[in-house]
């Protein structure tokens, strides 16, 4: 953990004593991703995964569709910088770059989609679903693995899991950063089918459902709250969207023939003793 | 409330109950400012208040420095645009804003700053302080404020305070488009001085530290954690930064010389007493 936090003094006040003492938090880099030697984004990042940053940002921001176009990538996290190479060496249009960035990424841009593009890209299997007991034990799963978070309250996680345990999870000072890093693992080690569920401890804006669909992702759960656009594209998606998942409690907000409710094992013996 | 929030059916699951039953979200639009014809950018934001977010956009990322810049700024409100005139009709260079873009704003992006030219900007009284105990009321204050938090746990606030009251408040999806908000709205109004307080539900990060530079702000209470690059541009621009601000406890990182104690006046009595 020492790598992604920074400890300094601090003054703590409590009611009218104050003390000097030592305090930790998260350290905040600003890295820059080069696509093709071309100057592409600097984002604000927790210093650490920077490869799976990249990737993950190439493929959520559509740049890159799979592992196959990366030729090369490097990251200098000294300088801050991470280079990839693409086959065929795409070349970025500046001007396009600049609508692109203006318009998406960060949760402070949007292009509106064309669903009908996402809703093929979903290949998760129909019959893919979880019992809400699931989503109870990854989302405890989920907290218990963060530990930036409980040493300086500073960070967002993301998680991906399959249908028994989280198989990927990062942590980042940037809600959008965090899930670019658990998408960006799983592009760069492209081993995982696509009946995946995307956990993240952040709100679920527009921009984090489409990154997700860009994943091809049939589940997201939350801890916090959806906006009304994110809900309404998981509706138009196909994509089941899960709010305030907190103990056994949790809000489908969309598809949520995915999340499956098993009966006590108490409450199903009753119902064979009845009949 | 009602134009912020949309109200919609949801599946609420506790452990093996399920309920259909309508809930309230947080609405998200893009909104698209229009620099002076130019298509500038667009935001994902809350649509409420769009005067004041495109003009604290504009000053918050430095495009213009004062009221006097704006000629006309008129939102649309149903199509979703803000358009912005300002004095001679700034051209502004599409390459520039391509690359102002990805270096800045929303979290994701970062151009180091020449921090002398913020330090030049704070103009507050040397001898502007506030005691510890008005920290904890501001903040108090600010949790009451925040009605569509309460509704749908989805959105940051922002305020600025004189030393006793909250003076502008606001609320949006984003952590940075709520202190776009309240900035805009002292902007247009521009009737106050510089020693305020900025109250912000959010984590600080260096972007959110820039903002405040370029508002003259010389003290920001964050009810959550900072980044260690926020905290090294709070002391080098001589701004004070309070985290974790809760009830009377809070963590002071930065010029701590402007949160004053005053020792209780049972205290003081006893003192008094016993010289």
């Amino acid at each position: 953990m020492r790598n992604e936090t920074h400890r300094l003094n601090i003054v703590r006040v409590s009611g009218t004593t104050t003390t000097r003492q030592s305090d930790v938090v998260v350290k905040e880099s600003p890295v820059t991703i080069f696509l093709n030697d071309v100057d592409l984004v600097s984002l604000l990042c927790s210093p650490k995964d920077l490869e799976y940053l990249a990737a993950g940002f190439l493929f959520g921001e559509g740049f890159i569709k799979n592992r196959v176009e990366i030729k090369r990538i490097f990251a200098d996290k000294k300088d801050g910088v991470v280079w990839v190479e693409t086959v065929g060496q795409k070349k970025v249009r500046e001007n396009i770059l600049a609508k692109r960035f203006i318009t998406t990424g960060c949760g402070r841009g949007f292009s509106f989609v064309d669903s009908a593009e996402y809703s093929k890209g979903l290949k998760a299997d129909r019959d893919f679903r979880i019992p809400a007991g699931t989503v109870a034990s990854l989302m405890k799963e989920f907290q218990n693995k963060s530990q930036i978070y409980r040493e300086t309250g500073g960070v967002h996680s993301a998680g991906l899991a399959n249908s028994s345990r989280i198989v990927i999870f990062n942590e980042d000072i940037g809600r959008h950063n965090a899930i670019d890093k658990v998408l960006g693992e799983r592009l760069l080690k492209g081993t995982m089918n696509d009946n995946l569920v995307m956990i993240t401890s952040g709100r679920v804006s527009s921009d984090i459902l489409i990154k997700a669909a860009r994943g091809r992702i049939p589940i997201i759960i939350s801890r916090s709250a959806p906006t009304d656009l994110a809900v309404r594209l998981a509706r138009e998606l196909g994509i089941t969207l899960v709010g305030f998942a907190r103990g056994s409690r949790m809000n489908v907000y969309s598809n949520e023939w995915r999340i499956t409710i098993k009966p006590h094992r108490k409450q199903r013996n009753q119902r064979m003793g009845e009949s």
